[in-house]
């Protein structure tokens, strides 16, 4: 690869804070018809005509939740988006707009702003949002991210945590643990490019753990699949924060207790062996691993015959009585509480 | 005054991420009817019943917007409030939620965050908001506080800032320029202390300017004022970055020119002795000062009888033709072009 010597390198105080604004917010179009005023006044103006109006935020701040010596700043702009819209799908809501609010410092050049926002376009053209608005400002440090998600969701239709019933069935889309996995490679390679900068990672056997931390996709499509199979769930979350945690989220905000069973999660081939290389145990990473982004959600028992042979979702357990607690039933039949390892941000001090 | 000398600390990693939201969640009610499920799902759920929906969001970044050694974090909380419903009141809209997300480093304690949402709950106590989301997590420095507030408005009672025709009245409410000289005199105690720290600041002649900068109040009762007085600006905009810099952003998005009066700004007393103090021009400081949280508007000459007689609402200037230009009239009858100095958060790396 021939590198290009004279990367133009545009510095962030020559264009200002408004002039940012105008530049980044240019290419982005207006799609959705609740968008009736965008970026460019104090605030959006939105016209859901009735709807129910569901709105999500996340934080993704530089070194806490990415690091840019492996993570792609387009990649980021896109996994930005998605962490927020997975928060809307999960409400069982459509999501149609979103904010993007940046701190940065000098360091950035405009360059690698235009880059975050590539990411932030190509997200919102696939998953057809609008971007309505958003800040732009410098930072003492680090790159910070804010997204505002903006959904909505047709009268009674929005699903929470909280409404799981004892016999229900426990039900994941796609597959866990691949996200985590991901980050555990990219980091290794960057010990091992710390050593030897003259080292080229091969990441062959691990692209679709990478893909999956660097570039997840949030579940627009199963929101469509539960709506065509006329299915809609007790209670429903998305996973950010691992398997476990977010089962017991359901189970405290639903009253309820579960018992999920080891050897009915999913778990992607490249998990599986990646996790023997690494010697860990795959439902470990699959319970705690986080970032997968897939939904989880309870399904009455009635409407098994309608979910049964679809490949996207997966038995995994049953919800219980409270009493009996939150449960993991593993190969060996015996049963393990579960507990919420999930992300902590909050490291002790102590640590 | 007694120093407590066992202050409570409580470590945040003691706490993490999920205890943290249900901390800080616990106090706050929610009251808005629009307001159908706030904190504690993937995402808050609002009914707004047809209404047009109005979104802004803000960053406030420590180092940058504030200064934690003479801003106290309550104020701070309260602030980080009013600078994003101000946005949505000049929109001509009604507060409903926010969400407000924050990033923080080990150095600050549970207390300190308690202190913080204090603030945020007086502000959204007073302005009748709802706390509806956010997101708490850790931060590689200081202190990043994202806010997003959400409004509603009738059905064409939105006001852009792109409205405004020649011949409207140029008016502000309040009075301009008294947020920044009490920066600066915040400034120059920091400094005094700095050099000696016994000294105790007196702060006496400068209380509203220092009331100003620190607990800002945005102008919900302008909203209706308006609509008592039965009168709808025909632009609107909050003055967050300096009333020079408004102004132009309501003739670049109206197509217009303007004319500004000098000698009718309208100035607080110790705004005009702290300037000849200071030896600055007061006119200066009224047009580039920043965070005055007041309301700039364009009015139909038609509207004048039912705004003249009002104490909050002061005639500036008027609108004119694009090619006319946008230009400050001096007390000396000179005309002087507009230009945005405002307040500008990116400083070029080679200041």
């Amino acid at each position: 690869m021939i590198e290009d010597k004279n990367q133009q390198r545009t510095d962030l105080g020559q264009i200002g804070e408004f002039g940012l604004i105008d530049h980044l917010a240019k290419n982005f179009e207006i799609k959705q018809s609740s968008t009736i005023k965008g970026i460019g006044d104090d605030a959006a103006v939105l016209d859901f005509k009735g709807d129910k109006v569901v709105v999500s935020t996340d934080f993704l701040v530089e070194g806490v939740h990415f690091d840019l010596s492996y993570m792609p700043l387009k990649h980021l702009g896109y996994k930005s988006v998605m962490v927020n819209l997975s928060d809307i799908y999960a409400m069982n809501a459509q999501a149609s707009q979103v904010t993007v609010s940046i701190a940065v410092s000098n360091r950035f050049p405009l360059e690698a702003i235009e880059e975050l926002y590539a990411g932030i376009q190509t997200a919102c053209n696939i998953y057809d949002v609008d971007l309505v608005g958003g800040d732009t400002t410098s930072s003492t440090s680090g790159l910070v991210i804010s997204v505002t998600a903006i959904g909505h969701v047709d009268k009674d239709n929005e699903v929470y945590r909280s409404g799981a019933k004892p016999n229900d069935l426990l039900v994941v889309t796609g597959d866990l643990g691949a996200a985590y996995l991901g980050l555990q490679v990219l980091e290794r390679e960057k010990e091992v490019f710390k050593v030897n900068p003259q080292n080229q990672p091969d990441l062959d056997q691990y692209t679709y753990l990478v893909e999956r931390q660097l570039k997840p996709e949030a579940r627009k499509d199963i929101v469509k699949l539960l709506k065509d199979l006329d299915v809609k769930p007790t209670s429903m979350i998305d996973i950010s924060d691992g398997l476990s945690s977010e089962i017991l989220h359901i189970c405290k905000n639903s009253d309820v207790g579960c018992d999920l069973y080891e050897t009915k999660i999913p778990l992607d081939p490249q998990v599986i062996s990646t996790c023997e290389e690494f010697n860990i145990d795959s439902t470990t990473i699959a319970l705690n691993g986080g970032e997968d982004y897939e939904l989880l959600m309870t399904i009455s028992q009635e409407d098994f015959p309608k979910i049964k042979a679809n490949p996207n979702l997966t038995v995994i357990g049953y919800i219980t009585e409270k009493n009996a607690g939150a449960h993991l039933v593993t190969r060996a039949d015996q049963k393990i509480e579960l507990q919420a390892q999930g992300w902590k941000s909050f490291k002790s001090t102590e640590d």
